[in-house]
């Protein structure tokens, strides 16, 4: 394998690590812990892993000495960056527990588990991936760990290799599960323990005891980066307006602290889009007045960010959808029937008159796409709407109406950009890499106090790491009951941006002056052997977060 | 203006100069110099600045007293990093020549110059700017400096600020201009030294006098960058073939530099398929050959490099195209009469049956656009077509024939992906900020020893800074004859990516490797701060053209 200069140079770097995680540790252990909603079904559900206390790791001068350990990894679900290191600082955590641990890695997913696909992996392996991006050690996969079936096929090929841990590092769903699977092999008495690590960068898996999940960090800064080169072409050119879709679908906090990091002129925030009930007509006529505000002052150009998810979070936007998807699932057969070139009259016909007005205020190409492009499952697939097309060409037309009434005189041209796999497998920046090292360390730590049903936590994370407090959060106490599928779970509370938070509250006291002046910061590629100012910051929004407590 | 953590660290990085500039400067000249064809023309069209030699500065222990000089600068065409730095290396050797010199800049491009618009870049302004992306500094337009008209009424603001020497920054036409103005200028006695300096994302502008263009370094590794990122996320997932588009349309040295820093499964180079006189159906068969080749090995992932101007350069589209200019040049008006869904077969039946059968296998929406969307000029605009999402829909047509006859057992699924804008305007690496420093600083050694018509010229570049060779080159020696517009003009040769260069062969040599098997590089983001086998080198094009010598 090849490797970059950068990737050679980077191979060395030691993740800082909390002090308490520096040398013997011992535990602090709190007062019992309840769900942040639903305790009783939640209780019901895990008798064996609710309640446990919060868990703290501390500095200690007495020598302990641990046996051996075995443990399993799994990567569940999308990459993000520094998940190579949450297993670095697990084996190295393991390794100092004691020398002769071990550690295997389920091969793409938690598929590897039910099928028996594994690796040892040995320091060799583990040196080859320090420090780097992606999920390629092990492969990670979307498999979902949710039946007893897979519980105790996994158990069969835990107990041949003697592994005593597993380790989940997955988003929120993959640690439901790892809690399900903790629950239930300490229901059976199978010996095992479960420990999740909380990984995604869409940032939506967090809470009072999650400060945030790894990778957010890295990937925000990737397109920071790019989202900043092209603000300053903007800026230099000063001809178009560039419209920059940003991966997350189910929270905007990328989009937010993307521009909390770069002050576009306009940030679309799905969560405020919702909670003010605005309508796709609001968000363009939102925009298209800001472009024309800043035309009257001849500037013809900007920057707008919008988050993935924006059209399933506009309320009309998703009663459109929703009786669409019962629509043609009743006359599919019908309507495959009629002219390609009738299709779109005859669903503006038969839809409720408040849905047939906004499918008919659509684009073309994205009724079309509404109409016919549909999952095995017979749903429209919002996810191919290319939704920052959509808004440019919405406002391109707006602007038209409002050049015909003389409310606007400039040119409107738009460039279109879309922002994901960019940076779902950069390389970790240092903040992530000593997180995810952290955590893994962290998980190993737990897992040696005989630990289950636990999170890897790492708080304080925006003082130095040196700073940074070590320990486990009962999975049970980030759960409520959430219908899903027509059915009640428990469920990780996914935390979608909160509108009185302190990073939107920074963003909107902002946005204005952002809107109508050319405020552009340019941040740059992220470094890792400059000053620490440059290299060590977290991101924006755990700073406001943490001044906001 | 809030600037970044790393703007801030960066601005006080002093670019390196080669040795010769750092005191004092002998001048060495060569001897006559000739165009590389079409000699007499040319040195008919340029009787004054014709033949001159080739210079360059050595260092010197004699000590020179210049006077005082007002220069001015402008920048020209699209934006590459560095700009900034080539008018700070101006400005501080222009101060180091004499401390009372003086320089102005003209505002958005050469009509700054045409409609008297400047500013006086102080040093204020000049520190605000050190080692940033951009051309914000004076902004940058496309204006073409090309008549009498406009050379004499630039030379009023030039005699109004008792400016004495004019630095264009741009590409080759920009360059070519700028000789035209010198020659002129030479011609009535103006009194103006004109002075050119090469820039260009594209790294078209190139010969044995000038290594590589400003800019071409910074862009390729954000787009290496990002394609790293991209590469690492296929082979983590490896369900998705990344169609990856990157901007430079007249030629591909960014495809391939790109290709040698990253290593993807296919890169196509323009060049090669004008050469071959490849079908758009033989570059689809090549990709859809290796995605079959990878399938049968269970590797359903991959990811394919694009220069953006591929249609132009294959010989058979651009007959289709230059048809279908003429057909509806002449045609429009009843062709405007057809009803849409009768108009792709209108052009089908009126084509010649070569053209015809081309057409008729392009994918409807591309058909679309190239007989609906014209430019001013009417002619079809090809750039708007988006070849990534066009190649990828012929290859999976492509792969589901060979399906269906046995040849390929696979899964194919694609993400596309552009990147123009991203790079375009980043902050130059080491080696941009370097070389545009030190091309800025010699054009003001250019300019004390009173030269014109010169290009500034800074070789060894595979070399540390310090034994970079500094100097000038008669822009005239670069040029011959070309047909424009139906005119026969004088202009620098366009360098294209050619197939027996080194770069491109090493590419050959191993593609197939490349292809079969999974090799990626991941670059990772521009280091500033860090050791200099990372920070300070080179394109690998520039390292192998000079091991190519």
């Amino acid at each position: 394998m090849k490797k970059s200069a950068l990737q050679i140079a980077r191979a060395s770097y030691q993740p800082k690590l909390p002090k308490a995680l520096k040398g013997q540790v011992s535990i602090k252990e709190g007062t019992p812990t309840e769900s942040v909603a639903d305790q009783a079904e939640i209780k019901k559900l895990f008798p064996n892993t609710y309640g446990m206390p919060v868990i703290s790791f501390e500095p200690s001068n007495e020598s302990k000495n641990y046996p051996a350990i075995t443990a399993g990894v799994i990567l569940s679900g999308g990459q993000a960056p520094g998940g190579h290191n949450v297993i670095a600082g697990l084996f190295d955590g393991l390794k100092a527990i004691n020398k002769n641990s071990k550690l295997y890695g389920f091969l793409l997913g938690p598929a590897g588990l039910i099928e028996h696909n594994y690796i040892e992996l040995t320091s060799d392996i583990i040196d080859e991936y320090r420090n780097t991006g992606g999920f390629d050690i092990i492969g990670s996969g979307r498999t979902k760990l949710e039946t007893v079936e897979q519980f105790d096929k996994g158990l069969e090929i835990i107990k041949q290799l003697g592994i005593q841990a597993l380790v989940i590092i997955g988003g929120d769903d993959s640690n439901t599960n790892a809690c399900v699977l903790a629950e239930y092999y300490k229901k059976i008495n199978a010996g095992v323990q479960v420990i999740g690590c909380p990984k995604t960068i869409d940032g939506d898996l967090k809470n009072e005891m999650i400060e945030t999940s790894f990778g957010f960090d890295t990937a925000c800064k990737v397109y920071s980066e790019v989202i900043g080169n092209i603000q300053r072409d903007c800026n230099s050119a000063k001809k178009y307006w560039h419209f920059i879709k940003l991966m997350g679908r189910s929270a905007s906090h990328i989009a937010l602290e993307c521009a909390l990091q770069t002050q576009p002129n306009i940030c679309i925030i799905s969560e405020e889009v919702e909670e003010k009930n605005m309508s796709l007509d609001n968000v363009v006529t939102y925009i298209a007045d800001i472009v024309a505000a800043r035309a009257a002052e001849g500037n013809n150009f900007g920057t707008v960010l919008i988050p993935e998810g924006l059209i399933e979070f506009i309320p009309a936007m998703k009663k459109l959808i929703a009786e669409l998807n019962d629509f043609l699932a009743k006359n599919g057969n019908e309507f495959a029937m009629i002219k390609k070139s009738e299709q779109r009259n005859y669903i503006i016909n038969h839809l409720s008159s408040e849905n047939s007005a906004i499918y008919a205020s659509l684009p073309e190409g994205v009724a079309r796409q509404l109409s016919l492009d549909r999952d095995p499952h017979g749903n429209v697939q919002v996810s191919l709407i290319e939704t920052e097309k959509l808004l440019s060409e919405m406002v391109g037309k707006k602007l038209a109406e409002m050049k015909s009434e003389g409310k606007y005189t400039g040119k409107f041209a738009a460039q279109h950009h879309f922002f994901g796999y960019e940076g779902r497998c950069a390389a970790p920046s240092n903040f992530d890499a000593d997180y995810c090292y952290s955590l893994g360390y962290t998980a190993s730590a737990l897992i040696a106090e005989g630990k289950t049903g636990y999170m890897s936590s790492v708080r304080n994370t925006t003082k130095p790491a040196e700073e940074w407090i070590a320990g486990g959060v009962p999975v049970t106490m980030m759960m409520n009951m959430e219908r899903r599928h027509g059915e009640m779970k428990p469920v990780i509370q996914k935390a979608l941006v909160k509108l009185d938070d302190a990073p939107f509250k920074y963003f909107a006291s902002q946005r204005e002056i952002w809107a109508k002046d050319t405020c552009y910061v340019y941040p740059g590629p992220i470094q890792y052997f400059g000053p620490t100012e440059v290299c060590d910051q977290p991101t924006i929004t755990l700073v406001l977060e943490a001044q906001g407590k």
